[in-house]
């Protein structure tokens, strides 16, 4: 395999920024276990900055665990339910947690280049309201932003989709586990995207940007909880966590996080020019390239090249789809070597 | 609070071996994701030289979820159930993750100094199997060795165990959190104190013992599973796995392990010696000191005057009963300045 | 409300000739609780001659009971999921039943006139499998006969789903609440219907057919198990066994359930031809009338007048619609009633 | 089998008026299904009648769904637990049914003949709500009245812990499978068995007394639910409802539930005493007779001879201990021809 290749910010490294804060962290000696350490409460101090004050954020070790912890947050009665996309990763890549973890249902609806689509969305939640005591409660709608599809929810997007929420006795969670990148595509802030616009609860990704294994949920609004309790009993909570928390330090500050995203976003686009100039019309998109994902059908023999040549991406769903994804360590050296061989 | 305390080895910092190797780890540029990549393989390589062959191993960030997963792993019907000491952590300490992520039920048993009460054991099965389809039925036994008392099962006392699961159809986990203080008190190998006295699945603890966000499920004899999807749903499976699973490829190499739990043993030794010397009749010890966590009943103006000196320790069970726990990077002299003080 | 409406077979009586059953079973004294009883035994006799010998039969309150029973049976894995239509009574009228209680994730599936759709339910399959473990895995498809639309599978139909089932290590569940229609207007066996097209579970309705609080889950091909346990657990087994699995007896002898079932067919048809009659162009037909259940919509100002009459009928999905159900117990004269006031 | 034997009161009849009272009902025509129906009103009316106004009531068709409903009406973390005795029925008894279908952990607390003890109970609360988010949280108490071992909660020891749940902020649920017979042996009112005495939830047993299938869950405190819809999701919720509540009115009316569980009280204490005249220093009887369950140690020869003659009766946890339960449909002839064998 290449040293950086565009199969997903799930393969990149760990910003360097955060590896050393870690090892001058490590020097400083024994700390709090789980929760309520200085390092974890500079942590939220830097969320508060970011998103406003009353907010509750809890950092975990894996994107699946955010998601089903903020969920379990929302869901206060076993027979509530989630509404997604019916591409959402919760729905389709997370094998089943949601049902097995939580016991919560779920309904899944039709998308547009991967967004929900609003009126499905109505005519869904009010279809299962008048089913009554038979159906399952619609409580939560989650949306990933940006979606499975690199697409991206613009906030008044997403504001229509909370309001519709809120006037149905519903929460809005957001799968942010690639914000980032929205945010920096639009020119926005953190809390613009989220908070601003209704978002009830966040999944804020952070290993696909740059971190280690870190990621937070952050409570704008939600059922009163005992939040460590319910993070422990979700095997989300790192007895060491200043080295989860702690990571978040450098990433908030001096908006890392957003200079990491423009790089891949930037990348993506600087990929996607040079496919259509090399390759003209053998290559089609299948989805708009506004963050850092490219989703393109191309040439059989193409592929065989790249892999040949010791790229690694995935196959997608429509035949001959791959997926290309920039990483926040991707260069313009790499994106230029890959066109080269084309 | 002091650099470096005795409150819990899960306040202790990260190895700096290990910390150096994931600096260095990460200059090595992009890798496969969640599972398959080639530290993952080089560390599970490692296991099975300390373990032997034919043996699964999952690299995951939580103690907790090690556990879970491990009992998953095991149980095949949803009406096969847990037993385990009343002072277990998996009964006592996980906030209910095993009845609400696996949906079992946990039958608590008497135990001596930690230890279950292999009799208890016998009657508690015998009678719950007679009870026919009315209960439960018993599965899984899991220990805790050390136990959450500090003592420990020697290696033919695990076997009594396990031979009683194996001629019972049931299976034998081991919570392995602190398995290290164990083998390296008993010099014994790791393989001698699990797989080779009948142990069928083991939760290998990591994070107390020097290593940052990391635990492994070692499986010696499990029913057939696809362990990723297993790993996956639990929200156990780190997208960027090296950095988790690499952490034990220092820590295996040339015994790190042992090293770091030798000194915690040797300072508990130390601290409860100097504790004996100094406070006299006024100290009790309430649990065999065996390992690194001393168990004992001070005077509460020596409380007071250790913790106005920036200790921190815990309160436990009995009237003025305190736990002490020596870490991997406490020092000789951390030992005597406590001790000074008294 | 009228003696005898259309609004759904639940709202039926009991079969005379099962209540006195009942009653003559009420003087035969004490008797074995749970299972293992001699009603029992006898009603298992009596399924084995209609089903052939090998199977297992469990008697349960509900239908939801039912259901639930059925596919835990088939589950054995937490993170083994259910295929079904997306108009499925599982998926959309047992209030997150499956979730709830077996943990298990539900894919609905594209349906025909309630059917699911072969094509999309192999496209489904196969895609869910290549997303490998990071996808919950189709295990069990489960299809309604007759459908949640009144139309049927013809056994040809559900052979076609089996053969895809066992081909891809699935296995088949009928959620039959009403297969005695569909046998009924086939005039097909029940194993005709099931067994011999490969169902492998299969819930066998009751209280719409004539019972009282009587359902049937037979297993023709299962993973092993503590049946009597498992139904325990899922709350579905009954202390008084014998008044539940008694009702059968009469039932399934001199194919009770055959003459319940196509007086409720006979009078669906002459109730559908009646409307045609006397609502002409002013009613049109949404689904097939093949079984007990005519689907149709009609002037708003008949709704009104039905019901100022005393009739109960449910609106149905779209705008106009109504259901109309013809029970075991309605009568021609009942038919010929409502058809009058039109 | 005898006609009528001392082996369960889960193996007795059902009271002939609650026969007749269906086959009635049965000549009604049809009536609205699951809930909202005539005869469903009128048996809540009598409830209120009975337990005063302002309680919700829903009727099941087992006793293992009338606890678990009822438990999952209180909990709404799922990181709540229920504390209940070590030989609670919920416990020991229905298969794991709480952890499987609602997720939630249970601890099991000493008792003192089948009596929670109250300090036990004080203790493990305090010790667990000490842990603070490492452990579930106790947040529901379960006591059964009677017992599991036949003996009874004086009101005053009931509101004792009552006092204390609630005062800890927990609920208070009461298993009354045999209510009536603690009700009828003290001669007092099932309210003052109950709401009076602080209980928020009785599942209220009825198969054990004269009824079919048919257990009633009565809410006198909870938090907010959607009830029908928990019901139909905890698949207690039978379509047929009037054949399940209806029972209750004939048994609510005139006291029926108490004239039958009198006579089962009065039997008891026969047999009891006929068991010390005939077996003198043979018998010893290992729980005191005060309802309708007599547990006693007999000689071997006994209850071969017992046996022989057609008397089923369980062996108990002691050896040599057996249980004789006497039913609403036993006579003092039962008794006195078995009485005649010794």
């Amino acid at each position: 395999m290449k040293t950086r290749t565009f199969a997903s910010d799930n393969f990149s490294t760990v910003d360097p920024r955060i590896m050393s804060y870690l090892a001058d962290l490590n020097t400083k000696g024994h700390a709090q276990s789980y929760e309520g350490d200085e390092t974890t409460a500079e942590a939220i101090r830097l969320f508060q900055e970011a998103f406003g004050g009353g907010i509750k954020v809890m950092f975990v070790p894996t994107g699946t665990g955010a998601n089903i912890l903020a969920i379990k947050l929302l869901i206060q009665r076993p027979y509530e339910a989630l509404v997604c996309s019916m591409v959402s990763h919760i729905y389709e890549e997370e094998a089943g947690a949601l049902a097995a973890n939580a016991g919560v249902q779920v309904f899944p609806i039709r998308h547009q280049e991967g967004k929900i689509d609003l009126e499905a969305l109505k005519q869904d939640v009010a279809m299962r309201k008048a089913l009554e005591y038979h159906s399952a409660l619609p409580k939560v709608v989650s949306i990933a932003n940006t979606t499975e599809y690199g697409t991206y929810y613009l906030p008044e997007e997403v504001k229509a989709i909370a309001d519709f929420c809120h006037s149905n006795d519903m929460y809005l969670h957001m799968d942010g586990c690639r914000l980032v990148n929205v945010a920096a595509t639009l020119n926005l802030s953190l809390r613009e995207c989220t908070r601003e616009v209704g978002v009830d609860i966040l999944s804020f990704g952070g290993a696909k940007n740059g971190l280690m294994s870190a990621e937070a949920v952050v409570i704008f609004n939600a059922p009163e909880s005992d939040i460590p309790r319910m993070q422990k009993q979700t095997m989300q909570l790192v007895s060491k966590m200043r080295y989860v928390s702690g990571q978040f330090i450098p990433y908030m500050q001096n908006n890392v996080w957003r200079e990491n995203a423009s790089n891949a976003n930037t990348l993506a686009k600087r990929l996607a020019e040079g496919l259509k100039e090399k390759l003209r019309e053998q290559v089609s998109f299948t989805q708009p390239v506004v963050t850092n994902q490219v989703f393109c059908i191309i040439p059989d023999v193409t592929k065989t090249k790249l892999r040949a040549a010791g790229y690694t991406f995935y196959d997608w769903n429509s035949p001959g789809e791959v997926r290309f994804v920039t990483a926040w360590d991707n260069t313009a050296e790499d994106v230029d070597d890959f066109l080269e061989l084309l």
